[in-house]
């Protein structure tokens, strides 16, 4: 029997730092099958029917609670509507907030794939710069009166690619913004609960209240991405656009049954066991890729020292194209994700994005050396 | 503990035939039980990280050899995408297949919900006439040069609401169609595995060599709604356009983790003796609706006997309007769909749905009563 394959194939011996997905043996198997086992012991087929079109009442009364506890503030249930994953929420509120032709910022840098995903549906990008405190609020007011956004796409927290976590100022002044130029905050906060040496500000979704935020979260980096499991924080005034759109009234809930499995983790007190342990893998993995790094990397690239997340996002020299690079990286058995694809104009060519969530410490240093050799040649041939 | 809320909620006492759900005691909770035992206890973990696009492989095999003994024919399985369902389905294919404004024809009646899923897409919809032997194929060609639609949206076996089966000739006619006029066939025939009486003509699905049908299948009609998890059979050419999009680069495959214990499913041979089992079930719920409809119903309606599927489509005198006559029937503990729902112009006032998929036998003859009791009261004062 040959193994399932995944959405990723990894050559035989290459290091690829381009994964953004928990490896393996981070996989909780043995916490599936202890809540498969408790909520399939139980006799009730409530899970196994179309489901509430919000989400089931006691998944979302667990959640709500594992995220006042991992927020470290009260997480109302009624604010919360299950997804299929954050993806699929990003592309429903594309179905239902947007239509082709409206304009759109996201960060530049911000995560490539969720640009693919606003391009299925005909929007036009505008990207916004960020620092090293993420988003450049004051730069973005000024582009608000040219663009007219119909929303915002903003990874607020732990950011994909770039690590930079916005700061709490910020934060209150784009919540203004939005409420004064009436655009939405799509803000996708996957990553929120995964810090390792900084806690975070208060999520995007504690500002719920201005009716102008969407804040994704997902099971994918907390649990399993096979799961397809995440969810909405909103006022129920936003939610209700989903609750009563098409798709969810033909379907029901989004996935009941994986909710009936996952409520038990919930209630076990599982995921809060697993998110402990990950938060324990994720930061030994990411010291030792940033102590790799400190020690192996010619002097001529630059990087931050993530407090949390799956990223570490380098700077080379402007006239490095990494996106050219890649080719020969792979011929040494390293690879990465250029940072072309993080952009929506084709720029940011002397970036890449290194991630720290699929390989161990002694995998991670060793793809150092080789990308290290990498970079010095490419200097050295310039 | 309160019981778990799904997407209905049926008022004590009452017979709701307007429910195309399957009853609580047909949700397979005993298979999945052994299935996820199955997978869960097999030390592999694939299914819980991001999946392939397409759908596993292993799983995708496991359901082209089910479908090849349900349909009859060869099923490859490189012609099955993996959904969350066929609402999602719908949801994807109106994204990536259409823009808003663009003309869709579907039939008259239709599924009520796919309608809306259309009407979030900003879709023009046009409706095409329907009789005994399902969509009126010449009408069809007649309109099909002043609408230039994208699509078709049809249900071509057991159709719902109708029960009508397209006839093997009108198939053959469509698909003609499709290639000269240049439109999809979206055929959406989650029910043709639920045949009883009479083995219906070969599917949509299998006519996907001319490269413009696209066929969805679920298995919320012969598992459980709640897996959220169904297919689209189509030519390569044009599943192409799904695995490549937005939404699957970012997310992966949509429902790897029950994908994987439905090929457990699939491969134990459960879902084949459940299917039968589905069938036999309702089968003997058909038999006892239209035996209690011919036996009590006044002599001022009309039916077709199904032969599949979960619905009795009831035709009434033309002053007779099932919308506003609904409250009165509702006052009597029995509820329906009216015609109305099933329109995209707001007609078929004179019809009703009747589903037999929730009840049995006992409770069908009893609804029965109550509602022939409505119809001969409300002709009385007419």
């Amino acid at each position: 029997m040959t193994p399932i394959k995944t959405q990723i194939e990894i050559p035989p011996g290459m290091i690829d730092f381009g994964i953004g997905h928990p490896s393996p043996m981070l996989l909780p198997l043995e916490l599936l099958k202890e809540a498969a086992r408790n909520r399939l012991d139980q006799n009730h087929t409530g899970y196994l029917a179309y489901g509430a079109e919000q989400g089931e009442e006691h998944f979302r009364r667990a959640l709500a609670q594992f995220l006042s506890r991992s927020y470290h503030l009260a997480v109302n249930h009624d604010h919360l509507f299950i997804t299929a994953g954050a993806s699929l929420g990003l592309d429903l509120i594309s179905t239902l907030f947007t239509k082709p032709g409206d304009t759109i910022l996201v960060e530049e840098p911000t995560y490539f794939l969720a640009l693919r995903i606003f391009s299925d549906h005909g929007l036009n990008i505008v990207g916004v710069p960020m620092d090293a405190e993420g988003l450049m609020v004051d730069t973005l007011e000024k582009q608000l009166t040219r663009y007219e956004p119909v929303l915002l796409y903003t990874i607020p927290t732990f950011h994909n690619p770039s690590s930079a976590t916005l700061s709490e100022d910020r934060r209150q002044h784009l919540v203004q913004l939005s409420n004064k130029f009436n655009f939405l905050i799509v803000a996708d906060e996957v990553y929120h609960c995964l810090s390792y040496t900084e806690k975070p500000p208060r999520p995007m979704a504690s500002y719920a209240e201005s009716n102008t935020v969407l804040s994704l979260g997902s099971f994918s980096k907390i649990l399993a991405p096979g799961l397809r499991l995440g969810w909405i924080q909103a006022a129920p005034v936003l939610l209700e656009r989903f609750i009563k759109c098409g798709l969810l009234d033909s379907g029901g809930g989004l996935n009941p049954f994986t909710s009936g499995l996952v409520r038990s983790a919930l209630e076990l007190g599982l995921q809060d066991q697993h998110l402990k342990h990950l938060k324990a893998a994720y930061s030994k993995r990411m010291r030792a890729l940033t102590k790799a790094l400190t020690q192996h990397l010619p002097s001529f690239t630059e990087f931050s020292e993530p407090s949390g997340g799956y990223f570490v996002w380098l700077k080379l020299p402007d006239h490095i194209d990494t996106q050219k690079l890649l080719l020969s990286a792979q011929s040494r058995k390293v690879s990465y994700q250029p940072g072309l694809k993080f952009s929506h104009r084709q720029g940011l060519n002397n970036y890449l994005r290194l991630s720290f969530s699929y390989y161990e410490a002694s995998q991670l240093e060793k793809g150092v050396q080789a990308l290290s050799a990498v970079l010095k040649k490419e200097k050295a041939r310039l």
